[in-house]
C-alpha cells in the first residue's frame, strides 16, 4: 500500500532535511494532514520566497536579502580584522557572542579531497584580493577543530604568507564549563600545549 | 544580530513541524540555504499540491488524493470488520503487515478533556451510523494502550454495545522480539491477565 501522491511527493521532499530519514518525513507530513490549509501555504509561500529573495554577498559571502550586504560596512572595515568562516551561519552565531565588530570572508566549506571540495571550490581568490586591501592588519581563521577545518587552515596559512598581513587562529583547549574528567585526550593535549601565563 | 527577514520567516515556520524547535529549525534553513533554486521550489510546490489536493473521505475520514476514496471499496465491506484508528497514519501502518482486508474508521483523535477533547469532537457518531450497516459484523478498536486510549475505548465500547455487533480490542502483551528483562510491570501484567491456554 503505498501512500496517496502529493502524501509520497511531500515526505520525499521532506527526506532531503539535514538528519531527516523516512520515519521522521513521515511524522512530519502527517503532523501536517491537521495544519490548517493557510498555514501549509504560509510555509510553502515562506520558502518561495527564500528561494527568490535570499542572496549571498559578493564580496564577503555573508546572507543578504536587501540590495546592502549588512556585514560590508565601513565601520567594520575600519576594524581592520577579516575573520574567516566556512558558512554563513557561523557569522550569527560569532555576531551574537557580542566580542567581534569586524568585517566576515565565508569560504563556503572545507578543504575535502575525498568529496571532491578542492581550493578551487572555495572562495580563496577573492578572500586574498580582499586582504590587499590597506586597512586589513589582521586575518583571523575561524574554522572548525577537525581534519578538514586543519587542512583548510593550514592551506590559508600557507597562501596568505605571502600577504604579509597577521594571521591568527582561534585558540585551542577546554570549552568553558567542562570537567577535566569528561574531556578527550586531544583537547586536553592541546590546552596543555597551549597553555598561558598566569 | 537577527536573522535576515526570509531566513526568520523560514526558520518561524518550519518550528511547527512536532519536535522541530529553534536549533534544528536553524539547522535546516541553513542547510537549505545550500539547495539549489528549483529544489526549494519543489518542496514548495509540494507543500502546495499537498494542502490542496489531500482531503479525507466523508465517510472512513481516510486520506485520499481522488474522488474515490481506495479505502471504502465493496470488497472491503463484504469482510464485515471495521477497525477503528485515531489518525490516518495508522490505516497505513495496519495495511503495512498485509493481515487486514476490511474497513477503517479514523476518529481523529482520542479523548482528552485536559486538550478538550470531548467525544463531540471525534468521528463517534458516523461510526454508528456505519456499524448498523447489515454487512458489518465486527468492529476492532485499535487504539492507543495510553490513558487517552483506553478512556476513548471505554466510550466506544459503551456507546457500540446498543448496536449488538461483535466488538473486539487489540490484545495487550509483550512487543515480539521483547526480553522480559526489559518489559515494564504494567505490560508484563496485561501479557499475564491476558494469558492463553498453548
Amino acid at each position: 500500500m503505498r501512500y496517496p501522491k502529493h502524501l509520497m511527493l511531500l515526505i520525499e521532499n521532506l527526506k532531503r532535511l539535514p538528519g531527516v530519514g523516512g520515519k521522521t518525513a513521515e511524522r512530519y507530513a502527517f503532523q501536517m494532514l491537521d495544519w490548517k490549509r493557510e498555514h501549509l501555504h504560509e510555509i510553502a509561500h515562506a520558502i518561495i520566497n527564500f528561494a527568490d529573495k535570499i542572496a549571498f554577498c559578493d564580496e564577503c559571502g555573508c546572507v543578504r536579502h536587501e540590495e546592502r550586504c549588512e556585514f560590508c560596512t565601513p565601520e567594520r572595515l575600519n576594524e581592520g580584522v577579516i575573520y574567516v568562516v566556512s558558512s554563513p551561519r557561523e557569522v550569527y552565531a560569532i555576531e551574537a557572542t557580542h566580542e567581534y565588530y569586524g568585517l566576515y570572508h565565508v569560504l563556503g566549506g572545507l578543504l575535502s579531497p575525498m568529496d571532491g571540495i578542492g581550493p578551487d571550490k572555495l572562495k580563496i581568490e577573492k578572500l586574498i584580493k580582499r586582504i590587499e586591501s590597506p586597512e586589513i592588519v589582521e586575518v583571523v581563521i575561524g574554522l572548525d577543530a577537525t581534519l578538514e577545518g586543519d587542512a583548510t587552515a593550514l592551506y590559508l596559512q600557507k597562501e596568505l604568507a605571502k600577504c604579509e598581513k597577521k594571521i591568527s587562529r582561534l585558540a585551542f583547549g577546554l570549552p568553558m564549563g567542562s570537567s577535566l574528567d569528561y574531556i578527550d585526550g586531544n583537547t586536553l593535549a592541546r590546552a596543555f600545549s597551549g597553555r598561558n601565563p598566569v
